[in-house]
């Protein structure tokens, strides 16, 4: 990997740098009012998805260089790269071909796209046989129920995808268990028959302990109702690419489907990964689903610099982040079936680019992933928004909205587009301290208490967002949404030179953990470790007794 | 209000800084080695629940100055002012008296003390009846399920309660719709049975704009299944203070239970807004979790600063937030059935401190409120944790670890007991240069690529974290952790000066939106909004047709 130069070495940053101090005090108000095309300017449109990024605090001067910043990056080639099989994820010294999993023509990457042909073919079958009730258990009765048991990238995507596509199910319910925490599998079995129940075990290396844990756990509940070892291939399948492990557990190669190496977890819902969501919906949804993806694959892929959608954004998430100090973004999907989508996007951007050394292993000297949170609108106006509009860090938005409900409760609908369109604005105009004032006079305050409490109604405005609309949320935009933000992701990782796709920071965390495991069943290798955790060992010990 | 000195007047505040200066550079393990008692010197007890706050970048000089700073700051007498009714929402000119909810005597509160008491029995009555099977619907049908809608602080706490005692569950199951958008109620709706379905509708003002909106499709809902409008007070349940409106929509007096001015909805869980909690877990139970609210509060208001819970949480979060940096407080519970309680905490931490005035209404010159995000154990490992340990941004935790399983599985128990000590453990010691190539070395690597992988391998350790251990999660300690965050959010919001129990900055979006909503729906009053917002609109109606 030839060392490439860092971005406060572009030529472009320091003149970033200086528009950054101009649109500091720049009023969003008044380059509206400046510039009657602004809205249509600032807003482009890709795969059924419509980013309106007029509400942030760019003019076409500050655009133009964070354009020449990605230019200067080289970022075409990096675009490029992706696609093409260079190996990108350097450190693992493998391509990072999730894009693949999508294409309807394989390119240059023949070899590899006939294994997923391959594979996605035997995903279509068992999807549908599922899908349509064709899939019975040990009992004879339909499976009803599918347990998709997996964590991180075998977990966060296929039940956020399940969930945003809940207009679109068929009769069979996914559930999801990640958490190691036995609560959480033993919860889901209590609503659950196992005649009619069957779990996906979801490990790429089928070493996952969480995923181990749980699935044996399973394997005992179905083993109790009266299924017999025999039985279990009727009731579990499993996605790794690991077939003596996932044999030995009982799964016959049959009812295991691959997954790559050039695949990482994070972008593996498109894989068999997929398979409850496939379950769930059906295969031609799904289908529809991958389509929509590889819509904005050819959109990021073709598409000049000043309208490429992921680019666009990564380009915002990069100006906040060096140039106003913003540690946070926001995401707030004006949605309900999208509530997850801000937990999808946590492992999706912050386990990407959630790193402190350039890919060619020197310390960075500035800031890379923020912290991405959010939830569901409108529930967040009644908690969090409070900070939003008055805090003192400035977290920029993104507000996704459907604009149409698949419900037929039209007026509800409308009163959540109103307030969605209401935070942004808001957000964008604040409230000056003579319209606070004059809003507790006309209330009926006297002129002492509405100087005294004006001040409290302030809000300073310039806060920026985008909103992103789509007609509505189906698998073709929820396809291009999620391949939007993985694009993004990826453009950020390679402007802060970073590897998006390795994530050495959470094995020590497993090691150490491996050790503590054997203190707290009482083995003792004689060595200690600080005092701190030595004492919560001990509490712990002493709790069981 | 007397204007009150700001944190960075303080005498102590120029020492922290210095202090600051001197620990942002000491490791930890090195300041565990260089005193043996640090583990136990820096760990407090209070109602059931164990600090430890080892793990953080403070000696005991620092502390000192912390100490020194909340003295100087009046933090003693603002206690007591919290308990003893002083109006310390002076914006609204009320006190704030959530800890009365809970208080086995009402002190010199005797006049609202006895209202909490009759109202209390009230409720008792009520969650009683429905608890045990008692209540019976239009048609005769045992009531199995209550729907609570609300939002924000009538949603978020009793959510968060009811599914945090799970193990503790009647017959009963609670179910909670808060989001205007009508498929947060219809997904729940079509799960239920109307003949045995109760809702509880909980809005102080009864005129939350999405409260009403979900309340009058279950209204609809019900008398579509053939209940008369007679039958409707068997179904439907209110929390409010707005008598009139809850009779109009039909819901008599004799079925509504108060709320008060003097308790902030985010503080309100303890009040009749609980009813769904106490319905699911019975009464006893609810009073128990009174009851470890009362006895944290009562350690809050007892003792020294130096053991005080809630005031230490409140030091660090300060420390972290004026001398290190921190924008971010990360909340990590390693227990799947507190998965809600950074949603709860985001509300409770960001809605009461995420303001950029004093309370006598001056532009504060430092950071507030810190964003506030988290998710179960372990489930992040899998995601952001590759930030928390690799990541450029500083974010400070707290792990929330029950030290037995309510499951019985106890081997899988473990697992995640070793997880969350080895997180906690990983972030401090890290993983230096040197070790990292000894790591790689031992895999298996050659010279070469061992030294080109180490620095993607480093993690630079000294990240700090707090655990808060309890031998079980039960009612009483689960009020003891709600109380314990409650106080440290008060804590926090008199050291920064802030009034933490108004919420301006959420009205104007409500103003906006009503505009917004008039206009989508076609109206027109000839005034324009900014051309985004425009645009939007437009796109919306385009979308309708």
């Amino acid at each position: 990997m030839t060392a490439r130069t860092l971005l406060p070495e572009l030529p472009a940053y320091a003149a970033l740098a200086e528009h950054a101090k101009t649109l500091a005090s720049a009023s969003l108000e008044g380059l509206f009012a400046a510039d009657n095309t602004r809205a249509r300017a600032f807003t482009v449109s890709a795969a059924g998805l419509h980013l309106d990024y007029s509400k942030h605090r760019v003019n076409a001067q500050a655009l133009s260089s964070l354009l020449q910043l990605a230019e200067q990056a080289g970022l075409g080639q990096r675009i490029e790269d992706l696609f093409n099989g260079a190996h990108v994820n350097n450190t693992e010294d493998r391509p990072a071909l999730h894009t693949l999993l999508r294409a309807s023509d394989g390119g240059a990457q023949q070899l590899r796209f006939q294994e997923v042909v391959a594979a996605k073919a035997r995903m279509r079958e068992i999807a549908e046989r599922l899908h349509c009730g064709g899939h019975t258990g040990y009992s004879g009765s339909t499976i009803t129920d599918v347990v998709n048991i997996g964590i991180g990238g075998s977990d966060l995507g296929p039940r956020l995808v399940t969930q945003a596509l809940k207009p679109f199910h068929g009769q069979v319910q996914c559930h999801y268990v990640s958490n190691v925490d036995p609560a959480d599998l033993l919860d889901t079995l209590a609503q659950l028959n196992p005649a009619s129940t069957a779990f996906i075990i979801c490990s790429k290396s089928f070493r996952t302990e969480e995923t181990l844990a749980n699935g044996l756990a399973a394997r005992a509940w179905m083993l109790a109702a009266g299924a017999s070892t025999a039985d279990l291939d009727k009731h579990f399948l499993a996605v790794t690419t690991n077939l003596p492990a996932a044999r030995e557990f009982g799964i016959p190669a049959a009812n295991c489907l691959p997954m790559w190496d050039w695949v990482g977890g994070r972008y593996s819902v498109w894989s068999a990964v997929g398979l409850s969501c496939a379950i769930a919906v059906g295969w031609e949804r799904f289908a529809q689903f991958l389509a929509g993806a590889e819509a904005m694959d050819r959109h990021f892929r073709g598409s000049e610099a000043h309208t490429n959608m992921p680019l666009l954004m990564s380009l915002l998430e990069i100006w906040y982040s060096l140039f106003f100090h913003a540690s946070n973004h926001v995401v707030l999907p004006y949605d309900h079936s999208l509530q997850r989508f801000p937990d999808y996007l946590q492992q999706l951007t912050m386990e990407s680019n959630g790193k402190r050394v350039s890919s060619d292993g020197r310390e960075l000297q500035y800031q890379t992933a923020p912290v991405l949170w959010g939830s569901a609108g409108t529930m967040g106006q009644h908690s969090f928004h409070q900070l939003l509009h008055q805090g003192t860090r400035l977290c920029p938005v993104d507000f996704i909205l459907p604009l149409t409900t698949h419900t037929g409760a039209v007026e509800q609908h409308r009163m959540l587009v109103a307030n969605c369109l209401a935070q942004s604005r808001t957000l964008m105009v604040g409230r000056s301290l003579e319209k606070a004032r004059a809003a507790l006079l006309q209330r009926g305050f006297d002129d002492d208490n509405a100087a005294t409490l004006a001040p409290h109604l302030v809000m300073p405005g310039n806060r920026p967002s985008s909103i992103i609309t789509m007609e509505s949320l189906n698998p073709g935009t929820l396809g291009a949404l999620l391949a939007l933000y993985e694009h993004r992701t990826y453009c950020s990782g390679q402007l802060w030179r970073i590897n998006s796709f390795d994530q050495w920071g959470v094995e020590l965390g497993k090691e150490i953990s491996t050790d503590i495991l054997a203190r707290l069943a009482g083995a003792s290798d004689g060595s200690t470790m600080d005092a701190s955790t030595e004492g919560l060992i001990s509490a712990f010990r002493d709790a069981q007794r």
